[in-house]
C-alpha cells in the first residue's frame, strides 16, 4: 500500500479525523504527544469543531453511548500514527511490531483447501449458498474434537464466527445494557469499547482514566498478572483473556480454579478469550473448560487468526455451553444463537474450508510450525530487552512481550521508539490505565525485521 | 447434507429448540399449524419449560429486549420446518423456493480470482493480514465507480462488509436504543428484529402483531406498495428496501423523491436497502443517491449475495455519506466507522478479491448473466400463478414473486404448499402483519426445479 493510500484510508476513519486538528495536519507536532494520559486523547470532536457548519442536519440525536468513547479504537489510531511518521520520514524503513498482525504466509495445505473450495463454487455440485449461521457441521465437529476433546463440550455448543473480536460485540448484544462488566486492566480494548457502546458503562472519568460502572481488575507484576478478586464488587460479566493480550501472562490452573470459583460464588459469567492458547509452552490450561464447573459459568471465544495467519481470512469460534443459564434458567446459548441468526450470516464458506484444513493432521502440524516461528521471534525480543536491563514479562506463552519502563508514560516511550528506531510498538496505556509504564512488543514479523528491530532497540537503549 | 445433519443443526438452534415441544417432537402435528397468527408462534420458552430445573443458574438477568423477540428468526424457522417435513416424507423431492438462497454456480472469472488470492496467501509477497476494517481501497473504489458513478459518492463513504444483514445490525448499534424506527410492512425481518434487540421497541403486542414504538408502514397492492407517509408519526430511522423483499416492488423515482422529501422535512434518516437493485428492468432508480438531497438523509446498504451468488462467500457494503449529520452536526459516518472498527475486522480478504473480480468488465457481464437467468425463473413463476388465476405482484424488478391468497393465513398456505407439493415457500406474515394473505416464492433455483415446482403448483391449484 502506498503512503498516499494509507493516508486516504486513515483520513476516512473516524479515529483519524477525530485527531486531525491536533496531530495530523500539523507537521510540527506529528508523533510527539502530551506527556500524560494520552492513551486517552481528549479528541472526540465536539459539534462546534465540525467543518460543516451551515449544512443540513437531521433531527436524529447522536447515540450518547458512542459519544462516551474516548479517541479512536486503539489499533487504527496506531496505524494513523505510523502513517504520520512515514509522512515525516518518507525514506524510513518502518518495522511494525504494533498491532499484532501476522506476517508469515499461510501454510499451503490450508490455502490449497481454500482455493479448491473457491473453484468448487463455480460448479453445480460444489456450489453452496447460505450456510448455517452457526457454521458448517464438519468444522464445528473438528473444533470440538481438536480443542475440547474430553472436556464435554458438544458440537452444538460451538458457534463458528468471523473472528473473536466480532463475537465479543455479539456477546455484548446478547448481554444488553443492564449488566456490569469486569475486565483485566490492562486488556484488549474491544471488551471495554463494546461495553461502552452497549450502554453498560457510565461516562469516562478523566481523573482515573476509567469508564464508570466497569470493574477494572488490575493485573501487574506484583500480583503475577492475576487480579485480586476479593477487591472487586460483583460483576455480571467477567472478560478474561489468557494467555493475555497485552501482558502475555497465561493464567495457571490454580488461578483459573479461583476465577471459576469466584464466578460460581457470585453468579457471574466469564467470557474467556483463548485466542492465544496454542502459544502456551507450559502446562497452563488451554481452555477454561479444563476447570471443573466452568461450563456452568463460562463462555470461551477463540480464533484462527494467530494460529494460521487468518487475520485477513477471518475465522474464529465461540463456545456457549448449554449448561450456562441466566438467573431465570434460560440458556444463554439460545440468546446467543438468536443474535448470531439475526446479526450475522455465517463466516465465509471459503474461510471455513480453510479452517477445516487447519484442523487436519497436516494443518495442525503446519500451524504448530508457524506458531513455533513466532515463538522464536518472541525469544529474540525477550533476550534483547533483558540484555538491555529491562524487566520483561510475557513472551513465554504468548506472542507478546510486555516491557516495563517504570515511571514513564507509555505513549512517550511509544513515540520515542518510533521516532528514534522507526519501530511501531503499542503503548501499554492504550490497553487501560493498568498498562501505563509498559510497552507491548509484538513478535509477529519476518525474522529479519525482528532482528533489525532488536538491533535498533540495542542502539537506542544501550 | 444428510437429513440427520440437518436435524442436528436444527436442534442446536434456539429457534428450533424453542419450538420443539409444540411441533418438533410430535409427529402428529409436524408442519400443520394453528390457524392464525402463526408467523408469530408463542414459543419463546418460559423458564418453567426449561429442561434443566435443578441446575446451577448464574445471577445474570436475561436481556429483556431479546426476551421480547417472538419465535425464531424467520429463515432458520423455515429451515426447521423443511427438516421436519423431510422427516415425515423421507423420500420427497423437496424443492426450496423459501429462503431466497442462490443456487447457480459463481462465474469462473470470480472464483478464479478468489482461488488466486487464496494461493497468494501462502507466499511472502502475496500474504496479507489485517486489512482496513472499512475494506480494501481498490474494492471501495470499484464499488464507487460501478454503482455510484456521477452520484457524488466518494470512496471513503463506502464501507465494505460481510453482508447487508450484518451491516443492518451494526447500523442499529450506531443508532442505539433511543431512536424510533419505521419499516415497510411487510419487510425483511432483520430490520425489526435488530431494532427489538437494541431496545428501540416496546413489547410485542399480540392483538396487532406488532412491536410497540415501531411505525409499520403498510405496503399493499392498494397503495402500489408505497406507504402513506402522511399517516405515520415521525420516525428517526426509516428502513426502506427497494426492490422490496418480500413484495418485489421497486419504488419509482417519484416515490423516492417523496421519501427523501419526507426525511428532509422530518429530519429522519433513511436506511435504504438496495440489495436487489441489479434486478431492476425498468428505469426505477437503482440507488437512493439518484434522488437529489438523499446524501443528507440516507444511508444505503447493499450486497454481492444476490448478484454473484455470494450468499455463502459473504460480501456487501454500506454507504454512509459524510454529509449525513446528527442533530448536533456530528457526522453519522464517524460513528459508523467507530462501530466497524470496534465490532468488525473487515471482510475476508479472499471474498474481497472476489468482489473486485465481480466488478471487472468480465465479472459484471457474468453477474448480469446469472441475474438474467434468475429473472427468467421469475417469469416462469409469475406466468404459472397468473395462469392459475392468482393475483401476482413483484417479479419484474426482483427475484421474488408475491402471490396473493386473499382471506387465507399465509402460514396455512405455506403448510398446504409444503404438504401437497413438497415445495418450500415463505409465508408472507413472516415479514410482518402486512404480509398476511400472501406467500413469497423465490426465483432462486435450478431451472428444472423451478419448472418442476411450477408443475406441482399447477396440479395443486388447477
Amino acid at each position: 500500500m502506498s503512503i498516499t493510500q494509507n493516508l486516504t484510508t486513515s483520513i476516512s476513519s473516524s479515529s483519524s479525523s477525530f485527531l486531525a486538528p491536533s496531530s495530523f495536519n500539523s507537521r510540527r507536532q506529528n508523533v510527539s504527544l502530551p506527556a500524560k494520559r494520552v492513551g486517552v486523547c481528549k479528541c472526540v470532536a465536539t459539534p462546534q469543531e465540525q467543518e460543516v457548519q451551515t449544512a443540513y442536519k437531521t433531527k436524529v440525536s447522536r447515540n450518547a453511548n458512542i459519544a462516551k468513547l474516548q479517541a479512536g479504537y486503539l489499533f487504527p489510531e496506531i496505524a494513523r500514527r505510523r502513517s504520520a511518521h512515514l509522512l515525516k520520514y518518507p525514506d524510513a524503513k518502518v518495522i511494525s511490531l504494533g498491532i499484532g498482525d501476522t506476517t508469515e504466509p499461510i501454510p499451503e495445505v490450508i490455502t490449497s483447501a481454500m482455493a479448491k473450495k473457491a473453484h468448487a463454487l463455480s460448479t453445480i455440485e460444489g456450489y453452496s449458498g447460505y450456510g448455517a449461521e452457526q457454521g458448517e457441521k464438519p468444522l464445528r465437529s473438528a473444533i470440538a474434537s481438536t480443542f475440547y476433546s474430553h472436556l464435554d463440550i458438544e458440537v452444538d455448543d460451538i458457534f463458528v464466527s468471523d473472528g473473536a473480536k466480532c463475537d465479543i460485540s455479539r456477546l455484548q448484544m446478547v448481554f444488553g445494557s443492564n449488566v456490569k462488566m469486569a475486565v483485566q486492566d490492562p486488556s484488549y480494548p474491544a471488551y471495554v469499547d463494546s461495553s461502552v457502546i452497549m450502554g453498560q458503562t457510565g461516562p469516562y472519568q478523566k481523573d482515573v482514566e476509567k469508564y464508570g460502572n466497569i470493574e477494572y481488575m488490575r493485573c501487574n507484576p506484583e500480583n503475577g498478572f492475576f487480579p485480586d478478586l476479593s477487591a472487586i464488587s460483583r460483576p455480571d460479566v467477567i472478560f478474561f483473556c489468557s494467555p493475555n493480550n497485552p501482558t502475555g501472562a497465561a493464567a495457571t490452573r490454580e488461578q483459573l480454579i479461583q476465577l471459576v470459583q469466584y464466578a460460581q460464588d457470585n453468579g457471574s459469567i466469564i467470557v474467556y478469550d483463548s485466542a492465544y492458547a496454542m502459544y502456551i509452552s507450559g502446562d497452563n490450561p488451554r481452555s477454561i473448560y479444563e476447570i471443573p464447573g466452568a461450563k456452568e459459568v463460562a463462555i470461551e471465544t477463540s480464533s484462527f487468526s494467530k494460529y494460521a495467519g487468518f487475520t485477513g481470512v477471518r475465522l474464529g469460534w465461540t463456545v456457549v455451553p448449554k449448561q450456562l443459564l441466566y438467573s431465570d434458567g434460560f440458556p444463554v446459548a439460545k440468546d446467543f444463537n438468536r443474535i448470531v441468526c439475526t446479526s450475522f450470516n455465517g463466516s465465509s464458506n471459503i474461510s471455513q474450508a480453510g479452517g477445516l484444513a487447519c484442523l487436519s493432521p497436516e494443518g495442525l502440524q503446519a500451524m504448530q510450525e508457524v506458531i513455533g516461528f513466532y515463538k522464536e521471534n518472541t525469544n529474540i525480543i525477550v533476550d534483547t530487552f533483558e540484555s538491555l536491563g529491562f524487566k520483561v514479562y510475557g513472551g513465554k506463552n504468548a506472542p507478546y512481550v510486555w516491557v516495563h519502563f517504570p515511571g514513564r508514560s507509555s505513549w512517550d516511550v511509544f513515540s520515542e521508539i518510533l521516532e528514534k528506531t522507526h519501530v511501531v510498538t503499542t503503548p501499554g496505556s492504550g490497553f487501560g490505565p493498568g498498562g501505563e509504564g509498559f510497552v507491548r512488543v509484538s513478535a509477529f514479523g519476518h525474522r529479519e525485521n525482528i532482528l533489525e528491530a532488536c538491533r535498533r532497540f540495542k542502539q537506542l537503549y544501550k
